[in-house]
Formats: structure tokens, C-alpha cells, sequence
């Protein structure tokens, strides 16, 4: 008997919203196609009866909302984080949902019956992370001296944050500037900044593990989840915070006891030496070997370096397979012809 | 042995957002603990072992995105209509989920332990129906003239639209100008109005029974569910519309197999003669007066109508009992002390 398989499929922002694109519906959901073509072209190798649940980025869509709902600010009051991370949620998920089940018919194999769902999903942080302290997560457009003092001035931002984690528990996202890059290499130094805490735990894991147990094909803890924290009373609230998307979806593999891991980013291959004259690809690594690497520092912070810390944890809590590949050789890298493979 | 309950309880839009406020999250969320209290005080009066599900309006949140995504315009895409519900699915499911989460868990009798899923959802319907060919929803505020003929002028609005199905399928939602008021009457008798057609089907019905089956309380089929067509080859695509909220319910009171509605709102009890002298409240009614009434007008369109509507279609679908009360009457409406009922 051929044991069934289990995979977290995790999609990059770029499966959904192109760097170059505006991010109008239709082009979202042309890229949603695409991407959709690549996991359809997957399913067509497992079993019918395999199990694979999807997890996806919302960093493009979160730049756009929010700039939405501040520059409407004196109309239509704007949402907290949380509240816009579930919005993402809802509007990826659709994207992805619709156009995965009209996929799935075209496929065989037992894949046609199979439901396709998008789940609202919370992810716990702690209010004690030290990135509450140090904010890490820049998001949207660099800012230059002049921009900043307009902000400071009109809507009441703060240029680095004050040390006091209970700040982002209160205040609204994106009230803190920072500068990122020095002066004298660019006119525009400055980035607002967000909290990126660890991932505790997915709140949803039990009920999204039951839905994929029964063969759904679950999407969910999109763009990392949605960042809550405890209260005395066990009871949750949102924080304005973003996860990391990687290091979230870990949490998740682990909450449907994934046997297989894979990230789907840009690039084909995970390169050692990244930007430097003698980078080359990374075909295979051990965990030692990763967190070897990871500890000189040669995956970005970021962008590689969560992923393959991600597959690492992943491996380490007992997954079986981990990858990192480009969307486009999905089913090359599964079968390990390409990609970069994590081993324990 | 007792019968294992099966409730759908449909929220209005007061349930998470106050006509008189602006809609902040803050906002939001002390209005969904209010209806989660609620909710839980019914919890309390029922089995460890029935299931309920929870449905919800959006009218609020879609009109404030709807501004925000069209004010930003120069900026940033506004996305379709369709996508704007899965937002505001992603938006509300989180907020009711994370609250009654926190609620559950001083209820008692097993409630603690059970799960709560918001989930995308997608309503199908036809492009043959007649509303999209004279638009019946609308949306957003009262216009003058002067405020039609600058939108016509700048964003491409028509008065009155075509007679022309497609036209939804391939414009942007909210294009279409309507007189709703006679001229000599108002100073702004003009509104913008979308099609809202009538739910076939509740796209992820299977996988939602599955979850109600098992315990969960799923939120689903927000404001009135996506509203989708199908293609040729039987996928789905988007289009711009809006579907009642009610309507939609009732096909997913059927989608779970529910045995009682409840249908909460502003006012205790339906009203005959809604709005005149002799206007009085409704204990109780048959399938059949309900009809009478409907036809003869007594209730409001796009209000109270489908509501009444949404209860007759349940009980002939073979539901066993239906109420529309108030939200803070929902013990006293269940316990049959209050509320309008109708029976078979």
C-alpha cells in the first residue's frame, strides 16, 4: 500500500501580484491561473486520495489596503492590521478557491469530487516577542527626510518606536518610521516598520486538520495569519503586527501533520553566497548544513533566510520533505530534479 | 433521546456595525460582543450536542470599502465587487469568529470545546436573471444632479443601464445610475444601483455540512455570498452583484440541512400594515398568510420582504421552524415568548 502523502503548499506574493503589476482583479486572477496550472499540473502526479492544503502571502494586497484605507481616511475610517490581514484573507483565498475548483475538473482521478475551501485564520504571537521592541517588518514605500516630518507632522507617526511592546497592542500600524538604509547612499533612507513576531501557534490548526483529513483542499493561514495575542481570560484580540508568511506556514504543516513542505518562491534554487561573485545553487542540504548557512548569513533576511529557517523547523519537528523552488517547476522539484532540498 | 438542534442564525448588518457610527474596528468589535453575548446566552439554553452555524449581512462594510477602493483610484486598483465581498467575508468572519471564540469558553456543556470557522464562500447565481437587466440593489448615498452628471462626466457612470445581461459581467460594479425617488420630492433622488439576483445554489455547501456536521460553528455565506456565475466548462467566475443576505441564508439553512432559522434584525416582532396607523405585530403566521401578506405589499422591499420570503422558502424546503425577532430578544424569540413565527 502506497502511504498517502500530505503537502503544505506555500505561494509566494508573486503567484498572485507581479512586482510590475497594478494589481487590478484581472490581473490578479490571470496569476491566480497560472499559478492554479502549476498546482493542477502536481495533482495530476499524486494519488487521488493524497492530501494538500495551500498557503499564500498577502504582502502586495496588504501595500494596496492600506493605502487605500489611510489616503480615505477623512471618508471612511481605516481598519486596524489584523482587521486587514483578514481582508487579504478573504479576497486571496476567494481568488484562489474559485479558481483552484474550476481547475480541479479537468485533472481525474478522484481530483473533480475534491472541495476547495479558504478558512479565516488566527496565528498567537506573544506581546513578549522582542520584535514588538524592534519592529523588523518594513512595509510599504521608501520615505524620503521631507516625507517623513509631513507624516510626523499630519497623521502623527513616530520616527523609530518607543521601547514599550504594549505601543503596537494600542496604536495604530505603520505610526513608526525607521531608517533603514544610511543618507548618504540614498535621498530616501526611510521605511515605516511593523512588528514580524514568532509564530506560536495556529488557532484554527484542529478544525482546519479536520476539514483535511476528510481530503478538503484547505487554504489558510494566508499572509501569515492573522496576529492575535492572549488575553488573561483566554480569550483573543489582534494586534497590528504582520507574521512571516514561512515561519507561519511551518505552524501550519505542523497543525495538518504535513509529511511535506514546499515553498514556491521566485527562484528555482536556494543559492549559497546570494549576490556575490561566487554564488552558486543549492541542490541539497542537511539541517546542520542550513543552519549553518543561515547562521553566516547568506540568505536574506526576510525572504530567503525565514524560508529555509521554516523548512528547518519543519524537518526538526518531524516533517519528512522539505523544498524550495520556483512555481513553474512544482512538479520538477517534487520529483527532485530541481529545487533546493532540505534533508534531515 | 432528544433531537440533535440544527439552527442557522442570520445577523443583520446592526449586528456589527451601528448606522449612527462610523465603523472603526474598535467600533466593530464592541458591536459583535454585544451580538456575541447574545448568541451565547442562546448557547447556554440549548445541548452540548446541537449545532448551530451563523450567517451574516455586509451592506456597511462593502458601501465603506466600496469608497475607499474608488477614492484611491488613482493610487491603487479598486477591485471588482466580488472580490470586495470575499473582503468583507475575511473582514466580519474574523471579527464574529475571534469573539465568539472568547465567549465560548465561559459557556459550559461541552461549548468550549468547539470550533469556530468563518469560511470564503460563493453563491451561485444566473446571468438570465432578470435584475440584471433592471438592477434593483442600491448602494451607497442619495445623489443630487449635479453629483450624477460629475460621476457620468468623470467615471464613465450611465443612467439607467443597458438592457444588457452582459454588462455586469464585464463593467465595473456601481456604474449604473437609477432615479429611486421622484425629482420634485428630493434635492438627490438618484442612486447608484447594482443587481441582486436570486441564490441557486451555495457554492461550498458540502464542505460547510461537513464542518456543521462535526460541531463546528460556521460562519458562512457573508453578505449574502459572492455572487458567481458558471462558465461553460462549469468554473466560476465572478460578477458584480450583490445578493440578499436572507435569500442567501435560506439556501444555506438547506445546504446544512438546518432545522430551525432564526432571522435577527432591528424590531421584535414583523409588522402588518408596516408604517401605517393600523400597523400592528405579527405573533405568528402560516406559510400561507405569509404569502398573502408578501403579495399584498405589507412588508418593506429589500428589508422585511425577503426576510419573510427567506422563512416561507425554509419551511417548504422541509425546515421545521422559522423566527425573525431582534437580536437582544433571541432567548425569548427561540423560547416562543416573543418574536414573529411562522409555521407550516
Amino acid at each position: 500500500m502506497v502511504k498517502v502523502k500530505r503537502l503544505l503548499i506555500a505561494l509566494g506574493g508573486n503567484a498572485i501580484k507581479k512586482a510590475n503589476e497594478k494589481g487590478t482583479t484581472e490581473e490578479q486572477f490571470r496569476n491566480v491561473a497560472i499559478t492554479c496550472k502549476q498546482i493542477a499540473r502536481l495533482l495530476k502526479k499524486l494519488n487521488g486520495d493524497d492530501k494538500i492544503a495551500i498557503t499564500h502571502g498577502n504582502g502586495p494586497q496588504v501595500g494596496n489596503l492600506l493605502i487605500q484605507q489611510e489616503e480615505c481616511s477623512k471618508l471612511v475610517p481605516p481598519q486596524n492590521l489584523d482587521v486587514i490581514c483578514a481582508m487579504t484573507q478573504g479576497q486571496i483565498g476567494y481568488m484562489i478557491q474559485q479558481t483552484l475548483q474550476g481547475y480541479l475538473k479537468g485533472i481525474g482521478g478522484g481530483w473533480a469530487k475534491r472541495h476547495v475551501i479558504s478558512i479565516v485564520n488566527q496565528v498567537l504571537v506573544s506581546l513578549d516577542d522582542p520584535d514588538f521592541l524592534n519592529p523588523s517588518k518594513p512595509i510599504g514605500n521608501f520615505l524620503t527626510r521631507e516625507e517623513v516630518e509631513k507624516l510626523v507632522r499630519e497623521k502623527g507617526y513616530v520616527i523609530n518606536p518607543p521601547p514599550d511592546k504594549a505601543y503596537f497592542d494600542k496604536k495604530i500600524a505603520g505610526l513608526v518610521i525607521k531608517q533603514v538604509m544610511p543618507m548618504e547612499l540614498t535621498p530616501k533612507p526611510f521605511r515605516r516598520v511593523v512588528p514580524s513576531p514568532e509564530p506560536i501557534k495556529n488557532i484554527e490548526a484542529d478544525a482546519i486538520k479536520m476539514l483535511f483529513d476528510q481530503g478538503v483542499i484547505v487554504i489558510a493561514s494566508g499572509g501569515g495569519g492573522i496576529p492575535v495575542v492572549m488575553n488573561e481570560d483566554g480569550s483573543l484580540r489582534g494586534v497590528f503586527a504582520v507574521i512571516d508568511k514561512d515561519k507561519a506556514s511551518e505552524k501550519m504543516a505542523e497543525a495538518i501533520n504535513a509529511t511535506e513542505f514546499i515553498i514556491l518562491t521566485d527562484v528555482e534554487y536556494v543559492m549559497l553566497n546570494f549576490g556575490k561573485p561566487n554564488e552558486r545553487p543549492i541542490h541539497e542540504m542537511s539541517i546542520e548544513e542550513a543552519e549553518r548557512y543561515l547562521a553566516e548569513g547568506h540568505f536574506a533576511e526576510g525572504s530567503m533566510g525565514p524560508k529555509v529557517l521554516a523548512c528547518v523547523r519543519f524537518l526538526k519537528w518531524g516533517g519528512e520533505r522539505a523544498i524550495i523552488s520556483s512555481l513553474d517547476k512544482i512538479v520538477e522539484a517534487y520529483e527532485g530534479k530541481t529545487g533546493t532540498h532540505i534533508y534531515k
